[in-house]
């Protein structure tokens, strides 16, 4: 019913998550107003992210360089690493600008039941580094889950006898949110993790 | 914080209506994980979009060729002209499959307080069309709204003392809606749109 080039961008819209049929015809014919050089930028964009991006050799963050910009960055505590599941997950950290020492993707999380194991999760790297740069401090930053229990027991396992400090980011009840509709478990948690006032 | 050609693509995704900042985020890291050829052509269709989109000479519809599918099909009623407000409410009404005339895609509807005069909206290619192909009735599919109407009578005032019959698509509660839920104007017009049963 269209001209093909806009089914084939509908094509491409609907492959993005969260993209139907009705939004992507909606985004597809919103292009049509575009200036031809935004057209243009936006499809650059797109082969540059086939062409450029990488993973840092470090930490497995997203980077066009071999090193990321948080490990080129020498004003940046090392002895701290911030362990993150996804390399997206840095970015929200990093937005609320109060943690300055490096960063650990993971890419995954161990997940017995979907056959991902220790070896499938970028901790191996991890462990250097805590070797190489006498790091004195990991948090693990990953979704209180099964698989991100799993995984933080896993890495509190295989650290033990290292010199190194473990910890958690706390679980409990998010700000402005009602305790009513907060699940046990986090209840649980939130107790646990009580503080002095 | 971004490698530079995320930022690019979360700028582009960003320009697209309906799309935050968050959002856009999303889209293009899930571009991260697509495979090469996926973003190609993705590329090529943005690329296609810009170099290939015309509109058709005859009614105003996009296109990649000098007339549009719709014009072009011979099977179809050139007796009949359904208009609309723009291109891709066409595919509205050819995905429910009941219409087999043609389409005139007005481009905009009157605002005078836009500043949007008829001169501005494509009205004289209809009134070229009514005339050259002995046009019998034209069927006004625009949304009833100040400038809709304003737009229907203006239409309906130029083709006085033309031999065509112009009608307007049915303004009503639409199915499943609680009348409960209805505004005054719709209310109105479905009272006097009624009909035996």
């Amino acid at each position: 019913m269209f001209p093909s080039c806009i089914n084939d961008i509908i094509e491409s819209f609907k492959d993005l998550p969260g993209i139907g049929e009705k939004t992507a015809e909606r985004l597809a014919f919103s292009l049509i107003n575009f200036d031809k050089d935004r057209l243009t930028s936006f499809s650059d964009a797109i082969i540059a992210v086939r062409d450029k991006i990488k993973y840092c050799s470090v930490c497995g963050n997203i980077t066009d360089n071999d090193k990321c910009s948080i490990c080129n960055d020498t004003n940046r505590n090392s002895k701290i690493i911030f362990v993150v599941e996804k390399a997206k997950d840095i970015s929200l950290f990093e937005k609320i600008n109060v943690f300055n020492g490096r960063y650990h993707v993971l890419g995954g999380l161990i997940s017995p039941l979907d056959g991902i194991g220790p070896e499938d999760v970028n901790i191996d790297n991890l462990i250097k580094r805590i070797d190489s740069d006498n790091v004195e401090e990991i948090i693990l930053a990953l979704k209180p889950s099964i698989e991100g229990e799993t995984t933080m027991q896993y890495i509190k396992k295989v650290l033990e006898g290292k010199n190194v400090k473990v910890t958690r980011i706390a679980t409990g009840i998010p700000m402005g949110t009602d305790i009513e509709y907060i699940d046990a478990m986090t209840l649980e948690f939130a107790l646990e993790g009580r503080k002095d006032i």
